[in-house]
């Protein structure tokens, strides 16, 4: 297999981006100077060299922990929990929100094999339980000493008082955000879930039945 | 700059490829493991040392000459003349023409500064007049010996005897294929153009005046 061939194939892996799209790719890059290529060559390779999951939020960072789990300036009592990283940055954008994350890596899914062992709910668990009483914290069995992991973060997350579901609007996220609830109030922590309701700038016409229901449901006083 | 910034930047370079897609793109790359995001580095690595374009025809090609100059089963009496070397893959693709290539690199296009010299019409010239009298060389006027510099490949291209214009159906094509054929013709050497008419699976109903236009002009005896 020629090098433009394996390039295209390796284009081709990329989501959203079939065998024409890949060649297309290839050939524009074949036109450009080297030195273009090799900067995305070796973008990739910083990326795969240096990006970990931080190991007290599960975000992608090159500095373990994270900027948001060591910056001063964020409300260290509240923890917003996302299914991936990308859905902090569409958070963040917003502005709105000014406290901790914590990343599952996925939604519970029985049918695809994804328990709660598969996503970073252990972690979650020690996260929240680390300034409780060691007997509400046996919960998410915390192996003694395993909160001293977290160093200067877990410090700052010894005062957690609510944590905020922010999984996806769908069958799994709903159903993630319960086991969520069902394992973290013995915590004695505020578990509350992003409201559900009409998106702004859409059209109660084309809205479909589920999230008129809901908008109805969680009608509120002007 | 963090590195993943970069990654999304270098991304976004690409064509169709936006801000959005980008960053996509680069989270998708983040959950999958290290190995493969190097490979992807790598191939590009190995695209941006190896690939060259051919000196005898302009294609992209890892060995000078590429296996189309080289080859002994290809027909060195006709040239097809494309603008891109992508153009070289969707005609071999479809297996109906054994003979060589000629990359220009392009169209003449004088608004966006496009002129003969900017394409690799001398070569062309050169490889079609390497077989004929000196004195019709003239017009392409290649230093003597340089036609040494294709060694083997300029060997087999000494019988040139057709040069099929396959530049894109556009105002831009059109005008290049009719400087080649102002070019090439002196030199001896049949130019000839891809038919012009109503693709295959088109639809009348739905064809553009020209197209249907120059399948009128082109028609043919059944």
């Amino acid at each position: 297999m020629s090098v433009i061939d394996e390039l295209t194939t390796e284009l081709a892996r990329l989501p959203g981006i079939g065998r024409k799209t890949a060649l297309r790719l290839t050939y524009h890059l074949l036109k450009r100077p080297p030195d273009e290529i090799r900067r995305l060559a070796s973008a990739l390779d910083d990326v795969a060299e240096r990006v970990r999951a931080c190991s007290c939020c599960g975000n992608f960072t090159e500095h373990d922990p994270c900027s948001l789990c060591t910056s001063p300036r964020r409300d260290a009592s509240s923890i917003c929990v996302v299914e991936e990283a990308s859905d902090i940055m569409a958070i963040e954008r917003t502005g709105e929100y000014g406290g901790m994350y914590h990343v599952l890596g996925g939604r519970l899914s029985p049918l695809d094999g994804i328990g709660p062992e598969e996503l970073n709910i252990a972690t979650l668990v020690r996260r929240v339980g680390a300034g409780a009483d060691d007997a509400s914290a046996t919960n998410g069995a915390p192996a003694p000493g395993s909160a001293a992991d977290n160093g200067a973060a877990a410090d700052r997350t010894r005062v957690v008082r609510e944590v905020i579901v922010a999984t996806n609007p769908s069958v799994e996220g709903e159903a993630t955000a319960l086991y969520l609830q069902r394992v973290l109030q013995p915590l004695g922590v505020r578990v509350t879930r992003l409201a559900r309701g009409l998106p702004v700038g859409g059209d109660i016409e084309y809205a479909d039945g589920v999230t008129i229901a809901q908008a109805f449901a969680g009608r509120r006083e002007l």
